[in-house]
């Protein structure tokens, strides 16, 4: 993985403590997050955080989503190799929705494409827009 | 509202069919909805639709979403005049987030920013790095 930006500062635990007590999970202790690539805007996918995964991102710097089906956490890219370095971790009004800045590494969706929204609901009917850039058996076969 | 890209046409019933059996809604009828703006790619805001919403969205061309507090249909910007007229209506691989690229007039955020992620976490603490652009007063008194 290139280093394109500067080294991720580890946020203190006063910091942490302070973020995590302000975000509004839901009753199941989850956390909506946004990823959009923090250099060209494209918004990457939509996954879960609890506060492990909050705490484990903004102390390693790489991001980890909580898996829902698989009620564990999802160090993001552990397999596949597609990971994602976390630039910027931001929140809404709400407090109840995380907005994360990436630098992802190939692929961030499991089909293989780029992003998770290649579904486009037209006039002309539903159209897949974007394409496989890597073979999931690739991605997957490590 | 200036209208800069091609009028709106309308999902014709039998796609806005084929795509609501599609979503994955959750046990309370609901699917998450990132904004965006088209053209700058600015992440403006998460919220929520249902089945109604969604149909409003994609029949009128002007973003409706489902308010989880108020528990009615939120035809954004009915209040303030600070509409979203949608562009590009997606959805990801799971089929249980959707991407709304939209035209935003004014500001998207009810404290009268552009978007609301205005909290960044940062080593140096929980920043607020963007400034109020309309007081809300102005915005929610006509």
């Amino acid at each position: 993985m290139t280093m394109k930006n500067p080294p991720f500062t580890p946020i203190p635990e006063e910091t942490l403590t302070a973020c995590l007590a302000q975000l509004a999970f839901t009753d199941q202790g989850l956390v909506p997050a946004i990823a959009q690539q923090h250099d060209t805007g494209e918004i990457l996918m939509m996954a879960w955080m609890n506060e492990a995964a909050v705490r484990e991102s903004l102390t390693t710097g790489v991001v980890c989503y909580w898996s829902r089906s698989r009620q564990a956490l999802w160090r993001k890219g552990e397999t596949s190799g597609q990971v994602q370095r976390l630039v910027h971790f931001r929140y809404d009004c709400d407090r109840d929705c995380l907005l994360l800045l990436v630098d992802q590494t190939g692929v961030a969706c499991h089909t293989g494409r780029r992003n998770c929204f290649y579904h486009e609901v037209t006039s002309d009917g539903i159209k897949v827009i974007s394409k496989v850039e890597i073979d999931p058996k690739t991605l997957y076969s490590k």
